[in-house]
């Protein structure tokens, strides 16, 4: 069963409620890292939004999501005046799109090439970090663990590359890949915990891109206790140590 | 050892080839169906580029590719004014945006839902589609295959109801949505072989898109033949029948 929280999360004034073709419900479940994301960027944008949650603990997807997204009964899901747009990186776009101001808070850059640099890293993301993060996760025997363990460590630290010295990925400004990442930041500890490692040792400057993330709202509000991420998880794995 | 063709494969007049940016080459390989979606894109933008083929048949990806995309050594890859852009659907993107034409040709539409629908049947076609086409032409024995075909078929059917009644995927010009699909057309021989089906008894009115798809320039000018497509597939999947 679906909690529904009836309250809008977030009212910021001057919020395109009324403006950009009508309500805003955000569908998903407060440990889902790719939900973060579409949470994360509606807030970065002043976009006010209902939130309702959806516990992926449960089997069962409650009607809202398989009428909404019958085709993968997945959540997250952006709601926007009864219109469905489904996937966290398409929300992402959609987001902007609608949102996004060219003169103030926008997720993509706009030169061309730039917007195709972020997506690029944005798809390594999904189809290398979030699956090396799984199978580190459910390794069975010290040799399986250590080597997702490695695999792992060499995604973050070329992430870390990708970074260099800016302050955000996409330079001065929280962007796109930003918001893509950070949600896999409230796993870090569970990684250190899970592998023995520390990853202010292995990935420093990325620590700290972590550590100015979590100093805006949009993203303190958003990612949850880390300890009860990794709790999750270890029901989620069977992970027993 | 990859074939670099340096005569420019295509120069329609009023090129962007000066305007925004340099050069534009294309590294891909004949039968590769994510690669065709670039190269038909650019035609369809009238983009002037130099076509480079790597053979997938060699398992050594050339000095250009693990240069241009050390992370994935992939194709396709967009090289424009020495600067690559990778995988299909950030191409797509990428070419939408430096040459895409509010007033003329353009891959997506304007509104944001509807770019945020067509960006969602892509996601499907390469997350459902093509793992199902995989696992169809790599099944071993009857019961596997035969699941497999009816995934296939169920997908496809689910692809013509998103077309509709209409021309094209957006409506009246082709786009986006068209230029990702429109290349698995080049093994749908392959299906009815593998498979022992019609796909204009299946899908009839699909097959009427693809064929009205194969009657622009951009499409039949990089769709290669369907029984080359299928040999070079067995080969791949070790087909035998």
């Amino acid at each position: 069963m679906s909690h529904i929280n009836t309250a809008p999360q977030h009212l910021a004034p001057g919020t395109a409620m009324d403006t950009a073709g009508g309500e805003v419900t955000c569908v998903d479940f407060w440990a889902n890292g790719f939900g973060m994301r579409a949470r994360i960027a509606l807030r970065e944008l002043g976009v006010a939004f209902r939130y309702v949650e959806e516990d992926l603990r449960s089997g069962d997807r409650s009607e809202l999501v398989r009428r909404m997204n019958p085709v993968h009964r997945s959540i997250p899901i952006l709601i926007h005046g009864g219109r469905p747009v489904c996937g966290s990186v398409n929300i992402l776009e959609y987001v902007d799109e609608t949102w996004g101001n060219d003169g103030g808070a926008r997720l993509l850059p706009r030169d061309p090439l730039q917007r195709a640099h972020a997506r690029f890293w944005a798809d390594f993301v999904d189809q290398k970090v979030f699956s090396t993060q799984t199978r580190f996760l459910k390794s069975k025997g010290a040799a399986e663990k250590e080597a997702a363990k490695e695999e792992l460590l060499d995604q973050l630290r070329r992430l870390e590359e990708v970074l260099g010295d800016k302050t955000f990925f996409a330079g001065d400004e929280f962007g796109f890949l930003d918001a893509v990442l950070i949600p896999f930041s409230s796993m870090f500890h569970g990684y250190e915990q899970h592998g023995g490692f520390s990853l202010e040792n292995e990935c420093p400057s990325l620590m700290r891109w972590v550590r100015r993330c979590k100093e805006r709202d949009s993203v303190k509000s958003v990612l949850p206790d880390e300890d009860e991420m990794y709790e999750l998880h270890k029901k989620w794995y069977g992970i027993t140590e």
